[in-house]
């Protein structure tokens, strides 16, 4: 099956269980949330992209993601660690942002010698330095680099009915064998989102995660 | 502090918590297990080594690793996989076993474009194929590349504390911030072993382990 066949299974799967769930209900408790694996990438104010990529240039439209508005670019970067180690073919997320920020895998954090605090986005006060370059231009900035957060993004409507509010840390199950319970999962509620379990490549691969996988919040 | 510092002290923790255990006794809920990391890396029969490296090649140790016997030897391998992608110096872990094996994590295999069964090690029938390279020789490989089931070694009296028994499944706490609950951990027996929990570098990251992580049976 295709990817996008897999991806509107799911949708289907989770749409028909949602629709059943009723505030606090048991129901509730039922893998229903569906999972969504962050590679690395990056976010970028104006004035980086500026820098980056040109004044006044606009980034092209790769793939819209699940978050409303949100897109993987066709434009990437590469960065470089204080140590000289490189990571090639980063993405740009759009829209731009209040913040640049490079949210990485513990596992790039390693391989670029790099101590990543786990951040909510935006929250880069004192996290890791990274050179991020792009074909215009380079940025040298002492902090930006961090572990994101995982979380689930919801409605207001979503947190009624799985009994939970924005900033919850709960632990969450997926489902499928050889999985993983994923303790201090943030909730971040907004009404323009889409219900989904936010994961980078170390969690997802950690709990084999696939397309079809689901979770739930214990 | 150095590596091995750490190490020491982790050590001196697990001893003193794992003192105080009587079998069954509330205090075998503590975290009391020592975490190690394992890189991805390959296990060789005699006729392995003598293709890879030459007839009668014998492995020099690198380092001792935690489980008797067991080390880290100076010589590495490089992997491809049937999609030519390559991983290189990847290390041989000693002594010489019965099977010849690559242990990676899910995200070497979606480097590599392999889809790895998780396994016990040495159960290869049906993994995945991969080409071993060596300074005198090659191996191709119909069937040995596979994430390794995650697991905690234990001697006979440390299974009596915690009251499990051989192959057992359980779950698994991690102590730290930002951590993960481990399900499916295989237990695993032997009088010739010393208590370590074992992760693969996706699962160490995902959960944050660090070196003074520990882990305790739910």
């Amino acid at each position: 099956m295709e990817d996008s066949n897999y991806k509107k299974l799911v949708d289907m799967i989770t749409e028909t269980i949602y629709k059943e769930i009723k505030p606090g209900e048991e129901a509730s408790k039922l893998f229903s949330i569906p999972v969504e694996v962050s590679n690395h990438h990056v976010h970028l104010t104006r004035d980086s992209l500026d820098i980056l990529y040109g004044k006044g240039y606009e980034l092209t439209k790769l793939r819209d993601l699940s978050q409303p508005g949100e897109f993987a670019s066709n434009e990437r970067v590469v960065l470089v660690s204080p140590k000289m180690k490189v990571i090639e073919k980063v993405r740009i997320v759009g829209p731009l942002r209040k913040y640049t920020q490079a949210e990485l895998s513990i596992t790039d954090g390693i391989f670029l010698g790099l101590d990543l605090p786990t951040r909510i986005s935006g929250n880069i006060e004192g996290s890791q330095p990274i050179i991020i370059i792009g074909p215009k231009g380079v940025l040298n900035l002492t902090e930006g680099a961090l572990r994101a957060a995982r979380h689930i993004h919801m409605t207001p409507e979503n947190a009624e009915s799985y009994q939970v509010k924005n900033n919850d840390r709960v632990n969450v199950e997926i489902s499928g064998v050889h999985g993983v319970i994923y303790k201090d999962v943030v909730i971040r509620v907004s009404p323009n989102s889409k219900l989904a379990f936010h994961l980078d490549t170390d969690e997802a691969n950690a709990g084999n995660v696939k397309e079809t996988t689901l979770a739930r919040i214990l």
